[in-house]
């Protein structure tokens, strides 16, 4: 009945979740987010881009996890790996659904505490009066961290998804003369190129970002505006499509026309980059060690930008644990999902950026995405 | 410089909210999701996808709101409506922002409490630990729902890009018949309704759930799966693209060859049951009067479904304040855009829902999305 997984799979990420659990003295573990959820019973739905109900999931210390939902999501939560499934009827302005949580998590919990995320690039998805009502009568504490250290390791099936998805996105961008040419608005050019996408197969693209602009661009986050494309322009695109859950994360940069000669240098510098990157990624080396490989290409090793990271992983969520920054000590492992994404300037205010997906192998990594030439691919 | 509206919309907004702030004694108001923080700046960006960095809006007694942000977002806040800008180079895995906020928070707040949403529909965008370290050096309590107060009433701009969006959707509905056939996976036609979407001027879209089987559908939440469209099915598309920052939240139903009676009548009740619930929306009337006028036709007043409500707000989010519940005391105003979305049981374990976007006017509603006519669309 599972989607997108054998039931198996979800069965080991409960039980190796359930052993830190034990080790760890927690008595439940208390989900409220969409990738949390959906990783321990594989529950996909897009209706999480409603912010009115909250859901909540309850890991007991063996079995299957609990479900404590809005009734409106009995029906597809019963074909997820679930075993009880508690509902109300919500929204609720009264009660809604902090009092079955509190009793499913007492009832469950034993003597120990619960569990949630509540370190860095997490937050809770439930109201704060809500949160500190639980508080009241259940004893929390921070989950060391728990679901975030199993989701950092992919299994094959994940690996699959992740792969599957950038080979959508290189399909849509092999497509790119199709819609970008000079005088083409850059809102256009997003339109049609989330098109190409669905296209190529893609069951949604959450996620586009990127500039054009001659000699590069100011940044990277920008959504798009009704700006013509201009010969000598440096457009770039940066996708997070998702194929039956799963996203890619990466970008590529064409000119439009002939590249000025600071164009061309700066992307085969952000290519050495990322292969620099690439070549330090195996297992026993550490997040930092990709991002001081890339940083010495990039800058000469002064310690990054302001974008703070060069890569992060990346799985059921557009970026997760870890960031590629100096600091970090995440140890590589096989089975990891990065993405390597350094920048450079190419003048003051004038920056570019590149970026690939990989994957952590027994000896080394593997690309996901296609990796891009040195040369910057022209258009037009 | 400000993306949407003129820079006099936002000034507006903040200028209402730094009125009620001062009337309700708080020294400040901090924001910390997506639609908080864009409808006091109109910082607009998809870069929310990624869940690593938090980012803080301040908005002080007066003056513009300040900006608490990772320094990665720097140059597209410059564009919005801030004054001061304050970075730090996130992600930090030492303090991540926190310390800026709690700086920036106590600066501004002078001897009074910062406000902060924390009730039902609402979530705190940032770790619960670093909210429990501001906790402890800056008195927070709850915003008596201001912005969501502020955010009910749409300016005409506001409804504006809302109908715009709604008439982008009509158009990709008219030309449903070009991508749905008996045989065609209904995943195929997600991908293709996506793309009418796009090529009819979306900028993206963020929400599409649907269904299809023979006479009606097991829930409305679910993603698409592989299996054919068959001869007799009801087919339901449920949408929420946006245009430029404005959803709409509308779906349509078609019968793929002659309709049962039973899906017949269901169409023709629920298209009479979203009329109703409009004749009842105007000034003075309440979420609940607009419920209870929807539930009479759809149960004869039974009191509802396990879906909880029968409509809801709608914006910059695909679903607002208020619910459609027979509790819901919000009296309407001109200028709230609300959507009706009755459902009836066609038979056990079969249910159709149909959607419609109003606008609460002088006089009563107008409706923003084509209102369907009680005939359900014969497919082919």
């Amino acid at each position: 009945m599972t989607r997108g997984f054998a039931e198996a799979e979800f069965a080991a990420r409960c039980a190796r979740a359930q052993a830190e659990m034990a080790a760890a003295g927690l008595g439940a573990l208390l989900l409220t987010t969409e990738p949390e959820i959906r990783y321990y019973t594989g529950f996909l739905t897009r209706f999480w881009e409603s912010p009115t109900r909250p859901w909540f999931l309850v890991l007991p210390p063996d079995g299957k996890p609990v479900a404590v939902i809005p009734a409106i999501g009995e029906a597809l939560m019963a074909q997820a790996y679930v075993g009880q499934i508690k509902t109300w009827r919500a929204p609720n302005l009264d009660d809604d659904g902090v009092s079955l949580l509190i009793n499913t998590l007492n009832a469950l919990r034993g003597d120990a505490p619960v569990g949630m995320a509540r370190g860095i690039e997490s937050h809770a998805r439930m109201p704060v009066a809500s949160l500190m009502a639980v508080q009241n009568h259940v004893p929390i504490t921070g989950d060391g961290h728990l679901t975030r250290r199993l989701r950092l390791i992919k299994s094959d099936a994940e690996i699959t998804k992740i792969e599957t998805a950038c080979q959508i996105a290189n399909r849509a961008f092999d497509r790119m003369a199709e819609i970008a040419q000079p005088g083409v608005a850059l809102e256009r050019v997003f339109r049609d190129f989330q098109r190409l996408c669905l296209e190529e197969g893609a069951d949604w693209v959450p996620y586009l970002a990127g500039a054009s602009g001659p000699e590069g661009y100011a940044d990277v986050i920008s959504p798009a505006t009704a700006t013509p494309l201009a010969a000598g322009d440096v457009l770039m695109l940066d996708t997070g499509l998702v194929w039956d859950g799963y996203f890619c994360d990466f970008d590529r940069n064409f000119s439009l026309g002939k590249p000025s000669g600071g164009v061309a240098d700066a992307h085969a510098q952000l290519v050495e980059a990322t292969q620099a990157g690439f070549e330090a990624a195996k297992p026993g080396a550490t997040g930092a060690d990709l991002f001081k490989a890339m940083d010495r290409i990039c800058t000469g090793g002064s310690g990054g930008s302001d974008a703070g990271r060069l890569g992060h992983g990346l799985g059921m969520q557009l970026t997760e644990w870890p960031s590629l920054i100096a600091e970090d000590e995440t140890v590589l492992q096989p089975g990891m999902v990065l993405t390597l994404e350094p920048g450079v300037e190419v003048m003051p205010g004038k920056l570019m950026v590149h970026e690939e997906d990989i994957v952590i192998t027994q000896t080394g990594a593997r690309y996901l995405s296609r990796p891009a030439p040195p040369e910057i691919v022209v258009l037009g």
